[in-house]
């Protein structure tokens, strides 16, 4: 080992889900959105002019928040945003779990939360799911220092009813509770009404998912302004310049189109409630899913076995060799196209395959 | 005090350089470039297509990579690329300074240095500049966790000779010396040549300065593979896609034009001699800057009254009240005509100040 080794944080590796550069792939694997974003963000594109690039961005990214404000019917002073909601998770941690106790999430659950939880020293207790995938809202009224889930859940897409949201965090009125609602928009109601009762919620979403924005890496929280003033103190005391002019100027064109968000988001559940009767009939149980992606697992195919066939036909899903889950594939609600083909695929696989069965 | 409050992390305030909203303000008080990015950046602006936008960009940002690897002759294996100098440092502060030793810098240096030592719980200590604000090379020869300087410093401007910086190199083969080039490109010589010779070298550069592209947030650094390989080891660990698609598409834009980019700093550099020989008549002093501003103290009037003064006339420097530099503002390079401006001012103001004086 050389030197300067010694020193070298070594974290477990990790390989981001994989963005094939070849076309014609159908890519069902990253819970991106099968349609383009808002057209007022090619306008938005088309009149940004370069000679303004030379400057800093708002470092409070004023023209984003305030769109955001005005869109969730909040003051700017109840939103903060960052590079993805990854970096308004991380940047919460970091501001919010500061105790001695364990913060509470899920054990199947965003695969983030114990890296962030491990990065920034903060101790942590997983709560385990039911044999159903639930959350269980009595696991969480422990002591704790902080508690995050997403609502609704990843990979299982399964949503907690707003009632027993609450109850979470009602209980828990000494720690920062974080509702991560990256899939809220598909089938959910959002947490975020529940901001002028608890003064200790923080409701985390992105545009990477019904905005058709991942690529802007645009995440934002609500909370009331205290929570707010908080994260933004953290923030600028070590990188106060995060978010770029375009990820501002193209942030608030797809924000203020309120009516082809919620046709995408409309396309997207249509699309969704199909694929659930299309993979009953070829053989597949999954939860509920309120999100836009189906976890899913067959009768007789191994998940990994399908995941490979997939994936051989230009058909990318998402396989997690992880305990638990093992027996499941993620897959991303793509247009009616792409399942169309998705379900071709299947059912032509799927019968060849039952034939193998028997003839062994 | 509310019960969630008491977890709360509670940064020193810090109130990052203003963005003035009027037009006609004269803003020499972030280190900006005066002159807009390469006018490669309008065309890949004018052939963006936004629906790439909802796809993940690229984790590894490969199209920025391998256009800084060209444009510097180095392999993409050994550029790391992230949201400015800021996130790159910071970054490289997480990797590679995880010792039990204290990390060294200069007691006046980049102010984000301590803030992420103490965020990431890394001991340091600060080797103070000599009486005319030289980093002392002598200083970096004790026990070390690891080192990090400007080069230029900031906010002096003062550059220190490739020899030197290379005998801390090679004095400190068992930690690694992380070399901040923000402003290497107005008439320093980088520290990037000698990468093939010690391995623990890492050379920090942004797009913020000498290319113009504060706004799009792009930093970078240069090193061997096994330096990079860990960088990138790290990010992807906890937030694998920092970088936007916009960033990727315009930095490799504003990379591609050579010609544009040496003209640019050519200008800066004119201009900047020209300010020494007339802030001299005008009764300044300064160290000898090799980066885009000046770092200068007036014979008699107080940095304070005057940064007050320029400010009420639209002119916008920066003053930092902090022990040993109360004395001095830090004056950016603007176009000819904005330090033109400034100049007629000080003029003005110093002779209208002395008159002052002498009726005393």
């Amino acid at each position: 080992m050389r030197g300067w080794e010694k020193n070298v944080r070594r974290p477990a590796p990790y390989v981001p889900g994989e963005q094939p550069k070849e076309k014609n792939i159908i890519k069902l694997n990253t819970n991106e959105n099968p349609y383009p974003p808002a057209p007022g963000v090619r306008e938005a594109l088309r009149t940004m002019d370069p000679a303004d690039f030379r400057k800093y961005p708002d470092p409070a990214a004023g023209l984003l928040v305030e769109a955001i404000a005005a869109d969730r019917g909040f003051s700017p002073e109840e939103v903060f945003v960052g590079v993805g909601s990854d970096d308004v998770l991380a940047m919460a941690f970091l501001t919010f779990f500061n105790s001695s106790k364990p913060i509470l999430f899920p054990d199947i659950t965003y695969s983030f939360y114990d890296v962030w939880a491990e990065l920034f020293h903060i101790p942590y207790e997983c709560q385990p799911l039911d044999p159903d995938f639930r959350i269980r809202k009595e696991d969480y009224r422990k002591e704790n220092g902080g508690i995050v889930f997403p609502n609704p859940n990843a990979p299982t897409g399964l949503l907690l009813p707003l009632e027993e949201v609450e109850e979470i965090i009602r209980e828990n009125q000494d720690c920062v509770v974080i509702v991560d609602e990256a899939y809220i928009d598909f089938g959910g109601r959002s947490a975020a009404e529940l901001i002028p009762r608890y003064e200790n919620l923080l409701v985390v979403q992105t545009f990477s998912k019904s905005r058709s924005m991942a690529g802007m890496r645009i995440g934002y929280a609500l909370g009331n302004r205290e929570l707010i003033r908080c994260l933004n103190d953290v923030k600028y005391s070590f990188n106060s310049y995060t978010m770029n002019e375009a990820a501002l100027r193209l942030g608030k064109a797809a924000v203020e189109d309120r009516a082809y968000f919620r046709d995408t988001c409309e396309k997207i559940i249509s699309t969704r409630e199909k694929a659930k009767r299309r993979l009953t009939e070829l053989g597949f149980d999954f939860p509920d899913s309120m999100a836009n992606f189906l976890f899913a697992r067959h009768r007789t195919c191994p998940a990994e076995t399908l995941f490979q066939a997939l994936r051989e036909a230009g058909i990318y899903v998402r396989y997690f060799k992880k305990p638990r889950i093992s027996d499941y594939l993620r897959i991303t609600v793509g247009t009616e196209e792409e399942m169309e083909r998705l379900f071709a695929f299947l059912e032509s696989y799927l019968s060849a395959d039952s034939e193998r069965e028997e003839k062994r």
